[in-house]
Protein backbone atom coordinates (compact mmCIF):
# COMPACT_ATOMS: atom_id res chain seq x y z
CA UNK A 1 0.00 0.00 0.00
CA UNK A 2 2.76 2.38 0.00
CA UNK A 3 4.21 5.07 -2.12
CA UNK A 4 0.25 5.84 -3.60
CA UNK A 5 -0.87 9.33 -3.82
CA UNK A 6 -3.56 10.97 -1.86
CA UNK A 7 -6.64 13.01 -3.45
CA UNK A 8 -9.69 14.78 -1.14
CA UNK A 9 -12.77 14.01 -2.70
CA UNK A 10 -16.25 14.99 -2.29
CA UNK A 11 -18.47 11.89 -0.76
CA UNK A 12 -21.22 13.05 -3.73
CA UNK A 13 -18.56 12.30 -6.44
CA UNK A 14 -18.81 8.38 -5.50
CA UNK A 15 -21.42 6.23 -7.11
CA UNK A 16 -21.29 3.09 -7.63
CA UNK A 17 -17.93 2.21 -6.36
CA UNK A 18 -17.05 5.36 -9.19
CA UNK A 19 -15.73 8.37 -8.63
CA UNK A 20 -16.89 11.14 -11.09
CA UNK A 21 -13.54 13.29 -11.44
CA UNK A 22 -13.48 16.85 -11.82
CA UNK A 23 -11.34 18.43 -14.69
CA UNK A 24 -8.84 19.79 -12.01
CA UNK A 25 -8.91 16.77 -10.40
CA UNK A 26 -7.43 14.37 -13.77
CA UNK A 27 -5.72 17.88 -14.56
CA UNK A 28 -4.19 16.86 -10.92
CA UNK A 29 -3.82 13.19 -10.83
CA UNK A 30 -2.43 13.11 -14.60
CA UNK A 31 -0.16 16.18 -14.80
CA UNK A 32 0.75 16.83 -11.58
CA UNK A 33 1.70 13.55 -9.89
CA UNK A 34 2.19 11.91 -13.47
CA UNK A 35 -0.40 9.22 -12.77
CA UNK A 36 -1.80 7.22 -15.89
CA UNK A 37 -4.15 4.60 -16.64
CA UNK A 38 -3.69 1.18 -14.75
CA UNK A 39 -1.78 3.84 -11.86
CA UNK A 40 -3.43 3.47 -8.11
CA UNK A 41 -3.90 6.29 -5.72
CA UNK A 42 -5.77 6.57 -2.14
CA UNK A 43 -9.41 8.93 -2.38
CA UNK A 44 -10.02 10.43 0.85
CA UNK A 45 -13.56 12.00 1.90
CA UNK A 46 -12.51 14.13 4.28
CA UNK A 47 -14.23 12.44 7.08
CA UNK A 48 -12.11 9.79 7.72
CA UNK A 49 -12.92 7.18 5.09
CA UNK A 50 -10.39 6.02 2.56
CA UNK A 51 -10.38 4.01 -0.77
CA UNK A 52 -7.85 2.49 -2.84
CA UNK A 53 -8.96 3.63 -6.25
CA UNK A 54 -7.36 2.84 -9.64
CA UNK A 55 -7.76 5.06 -12.53
CA UNK A 56 -8.91 3.97 -16.08
CA UNK A 57 -7.94 6.12 -19.47
CA UNK A 58 -10.91 6.74 -21.47
CA UNK A 59 -11.18 9.06 -24.49
CA UNK A 60 -12.84 11.21 -22.47
CA UNK A 61 -10.33 11.44 -19.58
CA UNK A 62 -9.47 9.55 -16.45
CA UNK A 63 -11.77 7.38 -14.94
CA UNK A 64 -11.43 6.40 -11.10
CA UNK A 65 -12.86 2.96 -9.91
CA UNK A 66 -12.90 2.27 -6.45
CA UNK A 67 -10.99 -1.37 -5.71
CA UNK A 68 -11.48 -1.71 -1.62
CA UNK A 69 -12.01 0.73 1.05
CA UNK A 70 -8.53 0.72 3.50
CA UNK A 71 -9.99 -0.45 6.73
CA UNK A 72 -7.05 0.69 8.85
CA UNK A 73 -6.19 3.80 8.47
CA UNK A 74 -2.65 5.57 9.98
CA UNK A 75 -2.48 8.71 8.21
CA UNK A 76 -3.15 11.75 10.29
CA UNK A 77 -5.84 13.65 9.46
CA UNK A 78 -3.93 16.76 8.77
CA UNK A 79 -1.29 17.60 5.99
CA UNK A 80 1.88 18.33 8.01
CA UNK A 81 4.86 19.01 6.61
CA UNK A 82 8.54 19.08 8.48
CA UNK A 83 10.50 22.64 7.24
CA UNK A 84 14.16 21.03 9.17
CA UNK A 85 17.30 23.03 8.95
CA UNK A 86 19.90 19.96 8.23
CA UNK A 87 21.93 18.75 11.25
CA UNK A 88 25.57 18.26 10.65
CA UNK A 89 27.38 14.43 9.93
CA UNK A 90 24.05 11.57 9.98
CA UNK A 91 21.48 12.96 12.64
CA UNK A 92 18.62 13.88 9.47
CA UNK A 93 18.43 10.43 9.32
CA UNK A 94 17.00 9.53 12.41
CA UNK A 95 15.02 12.10 12.08
CA UNK A 96 13.29 11.10 8.41
CA UNK A 97 12.92 7.89 9.80
CA UNK A 98 10.72 9.00 12.97
CA UNK A 99 9.56 11.86 11.79
CA UNK A 100 8.00 9.40 9.21
CA UNK A 101 6.32 6.49 12.13
CA UNK A 102 4.94 10.15 13.17
CA UNK A 103 3.19 10.57 10.47
CA UNK A 104 4.95 13.61 8.50
CA UNK A 105 3.28 13.86 4.76
CA UNK A 106 6.57 16.27 3.47
CA UNK A 107 10.04 17.07 4.50
CA UNK A 108 11.96 19.70 3.13
CA UNK A 109 15.69 20.06 4.20
CA UNK A 110 16.86 23.82 4.36
CA UNK A 111 20.08 24.92 4.79
CA UNK A 112 20.13 27.87 7.02
CA UNK A 113 22.68 30.66 8.56
CA UNK A 114 24.09 28.50 10.67
CA UNK A 115 24.42 24.99 8.38
CA UNK A 116 25.23 26.09 5.06
CA UNK A 117 26.95 22.96 3.02
CA UNK A 118 24.04 21.54 0.93
CA UNK A 119 23.65 18.24 0.97
CA UNK A 120 24.58 15.70 -2.01
CA UNK A 121 21.94 13.70 -4.09
CA UNK A 122 23.45 10.74 -2.40
CA UNK A 123 22.15 12.16 0.79
CA UNK A 124 18.79 12.83 -0.05
CA UNK A 125 18.16 9.86 -2.34
CA UNK A 126 19.10 7.90 1.13
CA UNK A 127 16.11 10.20 3.05
CA UNK A 128 13.60 8.53 0.21
CA UNK A 129 14.56 5.18 1.05
CA UNK A 130 14.75 5.71 4.66
CA UNK A 131 11.36 7.29 4.48
CA UNK A 132 9.92 4.71 2.22
CA UNK A 133 10.95 1.86 4.88
CA UNK A 134 9.70 3.53 7.55
CA UNK A 135 6.62 4.34 6.44
CA UNK A 136 6.30 0.41 5.52
CA UNK A 137 7.65 -0.45 9.07
CA UNK A 138 5.25 1.91 11.01
CA UNK A 139 2.02 0.58 9.01
CA UNK A 140 1.52 3.52 6.76
CA UNK A 141 -0.35 3.93 3.48
CA UNK A 142 1.43 6.77 2.40
CA UNK A 143 5.27 7.49 2.15
CA UNK A 144 6.49 11.19 3.29
CA UNK A 145 7.93 13.31 0.26
CA UNK A 146 11.37 14.46 1.07
CA UNK A 147 12.12 17.34 -1.30
CA UNK A 148 14.87 18.67 -2.53
CA UNK A 149 16.98 20.90 0.20
CA UNK A 150 16.35 24.22 -0.14
CA UNK A 151 17.49 27.64 1.89
CA UNK A 152 15.61 28.93 4.23
CA UNK A 153 14.80 32.10 3.03
CA UNK A 154 13.03 30.36 -0.31
CA UNK A 155 11.71 27.77 2.06
CA UNK A 156 9.52 30.29 3.74
CA UNK A 157 8.80 32.29 0.90
CA UNK A 158 7.36 29.70 -1.32
CA UNK A 159 5.51 28.12 1.80
CA UNK A 160 2.00 27.24 0.49
CA UNK A 161 0.67 25.81 4.05
CA UNK A 162 -1.92 27.34 5.57
CA UNK A 163 -0.71 27.18 9.54
CA UNK A 164 2.98 28.35 9.52
CA UNK A 165 4.96 27.71 12.82
CA UNK A 166 8.90 28.34 13.43
CA UNK A 167 10.44 26.45 17.08
CA UNK A 168 12.28 28.91 18.71
CA UNK A 169 14.57 27.28 21.75
CA UNK A 170 14.10 30.45 24.08
CA UNK A 171 12.02 33.25 24.37
CA UNK A 172 8.48 33.68 25.62
CA UNK A 173 6.57 32.49 23.02
CA UNK A 174 3.08 30.66 22.17
CA UNK A 175 3.48 26.96 23.20
CA UNK A 176 3.12 24.93 19.71
CA UNK A 177 -0.24 22.60 21.71
CA UNK A 178 -1.97 25.82 22.61
CA UNK A 179 -1.23 27.08 18.64
CA UNK A 180 -2.61 23.54 17.12
CA UNK A 181 -5.90 23.22 19.78
CA UNK A 182 -6.76 26.96 18.08
CA UNK A 183 -6.67 25.25 15.10
CA UNK A 184 -8.48 22.38 15.89
CA UNK A 185 -11.50 22.58 13.85
CA UNK A 186 -13.91 19.49 14.01
CA UNK A 187 -14.37 18.37 10.31
CA UNK A 188 -10.86 17.39 10.55
CA UNK A 189 -11.75 15.27 13.69
CA UNK A 190 -13.03 11.41 12.68
CA UNK A 191 -16.11 10.41 12.89
CA UNK A 192 -18.66 13.61 12.86
CA UNK A 193 -20.53 14.81 10.85
CA UNK A 194 -18.31 16.85 9.02
CA UNK A 195 -19.10 19.16 5.62
CA UNK A 196 -18.42 17.04 2.29
CA UNK A 197 -15.74 19.02 0.69
CA UNK A 198 -16.73 21.54 -2.28
CA UNK A 199 -15.55 21.22 -5.67
CA UNK A 200 -11.92 22.69 -6.16
CA UNK A 201 -10.80 21.95 -2.44
CA UNK A 202 -8.69 18.88 -3.78
CA UNK A 203 -5.83 20.78 -3.63
CA UNK A 204 -6.08 22.70 -0.64
CA UNK A 205 -9.24 20.57 1.42
CA UNK A 206 -7.04 19.61 4.04
CA UNK A 207 -5.78 21.34 6.92
CA UNK A 208 -2.13 22.02 5.99
CA UNK A 209 0.62 22.92 8.42
CA UNK A 210 4.14 23.16 7.96
CA UNK A 211 6.47 23.31 11.37
CA UNK A 212 9.92 25.06 10.93
CA UNK A 213 12.82 23.11 13.01
CA UNK A 214 15.85 24.96 13.51
CA UNK A 215 19.43 23.44 13.74
CA UNK A 216 21.75 22.83 17.07
CA UNK A 217 21.83 26.76 18.41
CA UNK A 218 18.65 27.66 16.82
CA UNK A 219 17.40 30.07 13.98
CA UNK A 220 19.49 32.88 14.18
CA UNK A 221 17.04 36.57 15.10
CA UNK A 222 16.86 36.96 11.41
CA UNK A 223 15.65 34.02 10.48
CA UNK A 224 12.97 34.23 12.96
CA UNK A 225 12.18 37.97 11.73
CA UNK A 226 11.99 37.07 8.11
CA UNK A 227 9.99 34.18 9.07
CA UNK A 228 7.13 36.30 10.64
CA UNK A 229 7.47 38.57 7.75
CA UNK A 230 6.26 35.62 5.78
CA UNK A 231 3.06 34.86 8.31
CA UNK A 232 4.85 31.77 10.63
CA UNK A 233 4.26 32.25 14.08
CA UNK A 234 7.57 31.70 16.84
CA UNK A 235 6.14 28.72 18.93
CA UNK A 236 7.42 26.83 22.07
CA UNK A 237 8.15 23.53 22.55
CA UNK A 238 8.57 23.96 26.41
CA UNK A 239 11.10 24.70 28.76
CA UNK A 240 13.72 22.91 28.33
CA UNK A 241 16.34 23.07 25.58
CA UNK A 242 15.77 20.18 22.90
CA UNK A 243 18.64 19.22 20.25
CA UNK A 244 17.79 19.45 16.71
CA UNK A 245 16.94 15.85 16.52
CA UNK A 246 14.40 15.93 19.20
CA UNK A 247 12.49 18.83 18.42
CA UNK A 248 10.83 17.49 15.15
CA UNK A 249 9.57 14.43 17.01
CA UNK A 250 8.54 16.57 19.67
CA UNK A 251 6.25 18.75 17.43
CA UNK A 252 5.10 15.64 15.36
CA UNK A 253 4.01 14.06 18.61
CA UNK A 254 1.76 16.92 19.75
CA UNK A 255 0.43 17.39 15.55
CA UNK A 256 -0.59 13.12 16.82
CA UNK A 257 -2.03 13.81 19.53
CA UNK A 258 -3.88 17.20 18.77
CA UNK A 259 -5.58 15.33 15.81
CA UNK A 260 -5.82 11.58 16.99
CA UNK A 261 -6.73 11.91 20.24
CA UNK A 262 -10.72 12.51 19.76
CA UNK B 1 23.05 23.25 38.95
CA UNK B 2 23.23 19.56 37.52
CA UNK B 3 22.63 16.69 40.14
CA UNK B 4 20.95 18.47 42.56
CA UNK B 5 18.51 16.27 44.69
CA UNK B 6 14.70 17.94 45.31
CA UNK B 7 12.78 18.08 48.27
CA UNK B 8 9.19 20.14 48.31
CA UNK B 9 8.93 21.95 50.84
CA UNK B 10 6.16 23.97 52.70
CA UNK B 11 5.73 27.55 52.00
CA UNK B 12 4.62 28.06 55.99
CA UNK B 13 8.45 26.36 56.49
CA UNK B 14 10.45 29.46 54.60
CA UNK B 15 11.35 31.97 57.17
CA UNK B 16 14.18 34.74 56.68
CA UNK B 17 16.12 32.60 54.28
CA UNK B 18 15.96 29.70 56.31
CA UNK B 19 14.03 26.20 55.45
CA UNK B 20 12.63 24.70 59.29
CA UNK B 21 12.96 21.23 58.47
CA UNK B 22 10.71 18.61 59.52
CA UNK B 23 11.96 15.43 61.40
CA UNK B 24 10.66 13.82 57.83
CA UNK B 25 12.73 15.78 56.26
CA UNK B 26 15.81 15.85 57.82
CA UNK B 27 15.36 12.15 57.87
CA UNK B 28 14.91 11.73 53.77
CA UNK B 29 17.64 14.24 53.30
CA UNK B 30 20.57 12.55 55.75
CA UNK B 31 19.07 8.94 55.43
CA UNK B 32 17.67 8.17 52.40
CA UNK B 33 19.32 11.03 50.03
CA UNK B 34 22.92 10.94 52.18
CA UNK B 35 22.96 14.44 52.05
CA UNK B 36 25.56 16.32 54.88
CA UNK B 37 26.55 19.50 56.32
CA UNK B 38 27.78 21.54 53.35
CA UNK B 39 25.36 19.98 50.55
CA UNK B 40 22.98 21.18 48.67
CA UNK B 41 19.96 20.63 47.08
CA UNK B 42 16.85 21.74 45.34
CA UNK B 43 13.71 23.09 47.76
CA UNK B 44 10.17 23.28 45.78
CA UNK B 45 6.98 24.89 47.29
CA UNK B 46 4.74 22.94 44.80
CA UNK B 47 3.40 26.69 43.39
CA UNK B 48 6.65 26.99 40.63
CA UNK B 49 9.53 28.51 43.21
CA UNK B 50 12.48 27.01 43.39
CA UNK B 51 15.51 27.27 45.52
CA UNK B 52 19.28 26.53 45.59
CA UNK B 53 19.10 25.60 49.61
CA UNK B 54 22.64 24.29 51.37
CA UNK B 55 22.25 22.17 54.50
CA UNK B 56 23.93 23.12 57.37
CA UNK B 57 24.82 20.34 60.07
CA UNK B 58 23.80 21.28 64.11
CA UNK B 59 23.87 19.62 66.95
CA UNK B 60 20.09 19.55 67.21
CA UNK B 61 20.13 18.96 63.51
CA UNK B 62 19.95 19.96 59.74
CA UNK B 63 19.54 23.28 59.13
CA UNK B 64 18.69 24.78 55.33
CA UNK B 65 19.02 28.31 53.85
CA UNK B 66 18.32 29.50 50.39
CA UNK B 67 20.97 30.71 48.80
CA UNK B 68 18.84 31.90 45.72
CA UNK B 69 16.11 31.25 44.18
CA UNK B 70 16.40 29.42 40.41
CA UNK B 71 14.90 31.81 38.32
CA UNK B 72 14.58 29.99 35.26
CA UNK B 73 12.66 26.61 36.28
CA UNK B 74 13.21 23.68 33.00
CA UNK B 75 12.12 20.63 35.49
CA UNK B 76 8.55 19.50 34.91
CA UNK B 77 6.04 19.95 37.56
CA UNK B 78 5.54 16.32 37.39
CA UNK B 79 7.76 13.17 38.40
CA UNK B 80 7.71 10.83 35.86
CA UNK B 81 9.10 7.66 35.63
CA UNK B 82 9.98 5.85 31.94
CA UNK B 83 9.89 2.08 32.16
CA UNK B 84 11.68 0.77 29.54
CA UNK B 85 12.09 -2.64 27.81
CA UNK B 86 15.53 -2.55 26.91
CA UNK B 87 16.25 -2.86 23.08
CA UNK B 88 18.78 -4.78 20.90
CA UNK B 89 21.84 -2.95 20.44
CA UNK B 90 22.80 0.51 21.20
CA UNK B 91 19.42 1.63 20.88
CA UNK B 92 18.72 2.48 24.24
CA UNK B 93 21.33 5.50 24.54
CA UNK B 94 19.26 7.69 22.52
CA UNK B 95 16.31 7.06 24.54
CA UNK B 96 18.13 7.66 27.86
CA UNK B 97 19.68 11.03 25.99
CA UNK B 98 15.95 11.51 24.15
CA UNK B 99 14.03 11.32 27.74
CA UNK B 100 16.11 13.56 30.18
CA UNK B 101 15.80 16.20 27.01
CA UNK B 102 12.45 15.59 27.62
CA UNK B 103 12.45 16.17 31.31
CA UNK B 104 12.19 12.34 33.07
CA UNK B 105 12.70 12.14 36.66
CA UNK B 106 13.65 8.68 36.70
CA UNK B 107 14.28 5.68 34.08
CA UNK B 108 14.01 2.01 34.89
CA UNK B 109 15.16 -0.13 32.49
CA UNK B 110 13.30 -3.55 32.71
CA UNK B 111 13.96 -6.87 31.38
CA UNK B 112 10.55 -8.39 29.43
CA UNK B 113 9.65 -11.61 27.77
CA UNK B 114 11.35 -10.33 24.30
CA UNK B 115 14.60 -9.08 25.78
CA UNK B 116 15.87 -11.10 28.03
CA UNK B 117 19.06 -10.40 28.16
CA UNK B 118 20.67 -8.20 31.28
CA UNK B 119 23.05 -5.44 30.67
CA UNK B 120 26.04 -5.03 32.02
CA UNK B 121 27.00 -2.99 34.86
CA UNK B 122 29.39 -0.74 32.61
CA UNK B 123 26.17 0.28 30.44
CA UNK B 124 23.97 1.01 33.27
CA UNK B 125 26.88 3.60 34.15
CA UNK B 126 27.58 4.71 30.43
CA UNK B 127 23.74 5.70 30.51
CA UNK B 128 24.07 7.28 34.01
CA UNK B 129 26.98 9.59 31.85
CA UNK B 130 24.35 9.97 28.83
CA UNK B 131 21.82 11.84 31.33
CA UNK B 132 24.09 13.79 32.91
CA UNK B 133 25.73 15.19 29.49
CA UNK B 134 21.85 15.59 28.40
CA UNK B 135 20.59 17.04 31.62
CA UNK B 136 23.65 20.13 31.45
CA UNK B 137 22.95 20.44 26.95
CA UNK B 138 19.32 20.80 27.91
CA UNK B 139 19.68 23.26 30.69
CA UNK B 140 17.82 21.39 33.26
CA UNK B 141 18.68 21.31 36.98
CA UNK B 142 18.26 17.95 37.90
CA UNK B 143 19.87 14.87 36.05
CA UNK B 144 17.38 12.04 35.84
CA UNK B 145 18.05 8.59 38.29
CA UNK B 146 18.63 5.65 35.84
CA UNK B 147 17.66 3.15 38.81
CA UNK B 148 19.61 -0.83 38.27
CA UNK B 149 17.66 -2.84 34.99
CA UNK B 150 15.18 -5.34 36.92
CA UNK B 151 12.73 -7.55 35.32
CA UNK B 152 9.09 -6.45 34.11
CA UNK B 153 7.51 -8.55 36.52
CA UNK B 154 9.34 -6.94 40.14
CA UNK B 155 9.82 -3.34 37.96
CA UNK B 156 5.32 -3.34 37.87
CA UNK B 157 5.03 -4.97 41.19
CA UNK B 158 7.33 -2.87 42.68
CA UNK B 159 5.78 0.71 41.02
CA UNK B 160 5.59 3.50 43.35
CA UNK B 161 3.86 6.00 41.19
CA UNK B 162 0.42 6.38 41.65
CA UNK B 163 -0.70 6.91 38.01
CA UNK B 164 0.67 4.10 35.94
CA UNK B 165 0.50 3.52 32.08
CA UNK B 166 1.46 0.48 29.86
CA UNK B 167 1.95 1.50 26.18
CA UNK B 168 0.33 -1.25 24.24
CA UNK B 169 0.52 -0.61 19.89
CA UNK B 170 -2.29 -2.38 18.95
CA UNK B 171 -5.87 -2.52 20.30
CA UNK B 172 -8.26 0.05 20.97
CA UNK B 173 -6.95 1.54 23.90
CA UNK B 174 -7.45 5.23 25.10
CA UNK B 175 -5.14 8.14 24.11
CA UNK B 176 -2.36 8.79 26.71
CA UNK B 177 -3.18 12.60 26.13
CA UNK B 178 -7.01 12.05 27.31
CA UNK B 179 -5.51 9.36 30.12
CA UNK B 180 -2.82 12.22 31.33
CA UNK B 181 -5.44 15.39 30.38
CA UNK B 182 -8.11 13.41 32.88
CA UNK B 183 -5.39 13.53 35.87
CA UNK B 184 -4.21 17.31 34.87
CA UNK B 185 -5.36 18.94 38.38
CA UNK B 186 -4.77 22.88 38.52
CA UNK B 187 -2.40 22.70 41.81
CA UNK B 188 0.31 21.18 39.01
CA UNK B 189 0.37 24.43 37.03
CA UNK B 190 2.20 27.11 37.27
CA UNK B 191 0.97 30.44 38.20
CA UNK B 192 -2.20 29.05 39.68
CA UNK B 193 -3.34 29.68 43.38
CA UNK B 194 -2.42 26.38 44.45
CA UNK B 195 -2.71 25.51 48.04
CA UNK B 196 0.53 25.13 50.27
CA UNK B 197 1.55 21.17 50.42
CA UNK B 198 0.89 19.59 54.07
CA UNK B 199 3.32 18.26 56.17
CA UNK B 200 4.81 15.13 55.32
CA UNK B 201 3.87 15.15 51.64
CA UNK B 202 7.17 16.45 50.78
CA UNK B 203 7.99 12.39 49.92
CA UNK B 204 4.62 12.09 47.91
CA UNK B 205 3.41 15.37 47.37
CA UNK B 206 4.03 15.03 43.62
CA UNK B 207 2.07 13.69 41.19
CA UNK B 208 3.97 10.82 40.26
CA UNK B 209 3.49 9.19 37.00
CA UNK B 210 5.11 5.98 35.47
CA UNK B 211 4.99 5.00 32.03
CA UNK B 212 6.28 1.59 30.44
CA UNK B 213 7.55 1.40 27.19
CA UNK B 214 7.61 -2.25 25.40
CA UNK B 215 10.54 -3.26 23.28
CA UNK B 216 10.97 -4.17 19.43
CA UNK B 217 7.53 -6.09 19.01
CA UNK B 218 5.43 -4.71 21.63
CA UNK B 219 4.97 -6.34 25.02
CA UNK B 220 3.38 -9.73 25.18
CA UNK B 221 -0.26 -10.36 26.31
CA UNK B 222 0.63 -11.71 29.31
CA UNK B 223 3.25 -8.51 30.63
CA UNK B 224 0.20 -6.15 29.71
CA UNK B 225 -2.14 -8.54 31.98
CA UNK B 226 0.60 -8.61 34.25
CA UNK B 227 1.00 -4.67 34.01
CA UNK B 228 -3.25 -4.14 34.78
CA UNK B 229 -3.15 -6.53 37.30
CA UNK B 230 -0.57 -3.78 39.57
CA UNK B 231 -2.57 -1.01 38.62
CA UNK B 232 -1.54 0.46 35.16
CA UNK B 233 -3.98 1.48 32.43
CA UNK B 234 -3.37 0.48 28.89
CA UNK B 235 -2.94 3.03 26.67
CA UNK B 236 -2.16 4.47 22.93
CA UNK B 237 0.23 6.58 22.20
CA UNK B 238 -1.85 7.11 18.10
CA UNK B 239 -2.47 5.14 15.12
CA UNK B 240 0.93 4.61 13.77
CA UNK B 241 3.31 1.37 14.75
CA UNK B 242 6.05 3.19 16.51
CA UNK B 243 9.30 1.59 17.47
CA UNK B 244 10.74 1.26 20.81
CA UNK B 245 13.39 3.84 20.57
CA UNK B 246 10.47 6.72 19.75
CA UNK B 247 7.80 5.72 21.34
CA UNK B 248 8.85 6.92 25.18
CA UNK B 249 9.55 10.39 23.39
CA UNK B 250 6.31 10.54 22.01
CA UNK B 251 5.02 9.86 25.48
CA UNK B 252 7.21 12.49 27.04
CA UNK B 253 6.54 14.77 24.69
CA UNK B 254 2.45 14.74 25.54
CA UNK B 255 3.74 14.81 29.23
CA UNK B 256 5.58 18.24 29.06
CA UNK B 257 2.67 19.80 26.54
CA UNK B 258 0.02 18.45 29.09
CA UNK B 259 1.74 19.84 31.75
CA UNK B 260 3.49 22.85 30.76
CA UNK B 261 1.26 24.22 28.10
CA UNK B 262 -0.03 26.99 30.22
Amino acid sequence: MAQLQRLAVNPAQICDRKIDLTREQQHYLNRVLRLQGGDRFIAMDGRGHWWLAVLEAHETGLIASITEEIAVNRELPVEVTLMAALPKGNGFDEVVRQATELGVGSIVPVTSDRTLLKPSDQKVERWRRIAAEAAEQSERQIVPTILEPVSFDVAVKDCGQKYRFICVARGDNRHLWDCLAALDPPQFRAGTGAPPLQRGEQDGGELSIVIAIGPEGGWTEGEVKRAIEFGFEAVSLGSRILRAVTAPIVALSLVGAIFEKC
